[in-house]
């Protein structure tokens, strides 16, 4: 297999191209790929001060290289969310990856935002489903850190496989509110709602995978213990079984959603719901008190019993 | 295995309800999901005269048998498309179960509209892929003959596990247009334009195919020669394993989405594109000249070479 770009030998065959290449070229690829989605969705401007979500997977340390080989201010957050063995090495993996290369990295303590409990304990005593207490959490910390610390965007690692599942899984069970979300890039919408971006969405788990190995980044291979069986996996699998059959399906499925503007009966999917501030934390809402202040609350009671 | 309504002996267990029924209440819940279908989307009134399109699958002769049970006017039309074996061996079978229950049958020839060409013969000559082709015949001759023999409807008997399947690959390749037309009634929009109805779309294939047999209905059990590695199919089965894990599925999927009334970027699918009518037939066309005239002219012009 020879590079479509110079002959020489490739490393990886792009279906949905239909091109193989060297490791130089895709390289280049790669970093056209990121840029393309920056640059089209106006993700972020040169000069933003970013702050990248790094669980120690590809996906969010392959996206932290891209981004400061770019030349862009991009710093990591790590949320340690007490998963046993699973999140001892994600830390480790994500602080040896950025000492390794000069990048300031936060490191957050779940415990600290949950009156001390780990996420699957916290799930437990909640008698609460762990992935979707976890999301909120992440999502909650991401959000409130991202803005304490004076950041202009948070990044995610979140590559087309992850959004193609998503949205299969969206419209299978037509949750209109999730479809209206779904963006490349989530706007400010409230003072402390820290804009969200996705630079990862025209590249395939395949490829984001290939980049860190060619990069000889050190990740996390295991899934999350508590993610076998997830919907989202099974989506993936539906997806990448027509992928096979047919090239190139799961960006034209995702992309020109993209560029559709779904609306439902009269519900344009380009606004949003009204957000309020949490009269406790301050931090968005669409009720009185946020999500994550009424899982604080509930914790802290059962805490004292 | 019991029958939820009698306690009688179950002969089907029908996970998305998650009851189990016997024979005669299988029948009642059977006809009352046809009826649902028939009020829901008004699809015809008692005293309409019916064509339902038979072609000797389990689906068509089912909804044959329940209109005349539910005491409508319906006769059938059978297409003989001239595909070896299995064309004969459908025609056998239709023609048996009309004379059997004493229906009216209409049958064509599809070599009279193809300038004594075969579906798959024709397909050959125009280098055409065989399906498209049968598709467009099927959809022009039974449009013509209801219209020619003054029929108010025409029946077909795609099931809710057909529909699904189709809104699936609609959506993944996201055919914007033919999203707008996927309904259970399709109502008359052009004078030589008959209404389309589609009473079997609160019934899966598993259903369908339980009450074929109860009924001792002698079916085709084969698909079509052509149909292998169709990828209708491959949605059917992408959708069966989500069912599997997920009861209820398939079913949310595709109700919902009726309910929906979905649009993209400001077309509204509940409108049609406008039909002109044929110069050469005055059947209904969005061109100048019909495709199936188009293939009629082609057809005699390689006929004489």
């Amino acid at each position: 297999m020879r590079c479509r770009k110079c002959g020489e030998n490739a490393v990886i065959y792009i279906s949905q191209h239909n091109i193989a290449l060297c490791e130089q070229h895709f390289d280049d690829f790669f970093l056209d790929r990121v840029r393309k989605a920056i640059g089209k969705y106006r993700l972020f401007p040169k000069n933003a001060h970013i702050l990248v979500a790094v669980s120690g997977g590809k996906d969010s340390l392959a996206i932290w290289d891209v981004l400061n080989r770019l030349g862009y201010r991009a710093d990591g957050l790590h949320i340690d969310l007490g998963i046993g063995e699973y999140s001892m090495k994600s830390r480790d993996i994500t602080e040896s990856f950025a000492s390794e290369k000069g990048y300031r990295l936060i490191v957050v303590d779940v415990r600290d935002y949950l009156e001390g409990f780990t996420v699957p304990l916290a799930a437990k005593k909640l008698r609460r489903a762990t992935c979707s207490l976890c999301g909120l959490v992440k999502r909650y910390i991401m959000n409130r850190v991202g803005l304490e610390e004076g950041y202009d965007v948070l990044v995610t690692g979140h590559n087309m496989d992850d959004e193609a599942a998503t949205l299969l899984g969206n419209i299978i069970n037509w949750q209109v509110g999730y479809l209206t979300r779904q963006k490349p890039l989530l706007e400010k919408r409230h003072e402390k709602f820290i804009p969200k971006a996705k630079p990862l969405i025209y590249l395939t788990e395949r490829e984001v995978a290939a980049y860190a190995i060619i990069r000889g980044i050190n990740y996390v291979e295991e899934e999350c213990p508590n993610a076998h069986g997830a919907t989202s996996l099974e989506y993936k699998a539906l997806l990448n079984e027509l992928e096979r059959k047919h090239p190139g399906t799961k960006h034209r499925f995702y992309h020109t959603f993209l560029g559709l503007n779904l609306s439902f009966d009269g519900v344009d999917t380009s606004r949003d719901v009204k957000l309020n501030s949490c009269e406790i934390c301050g931090y968005p809402t669409t009720e009185r008190v946020c999500a994550m202040c009424r899982v604080r609350e509930r914790l802290s009671r059962l805490r004292g019993e």
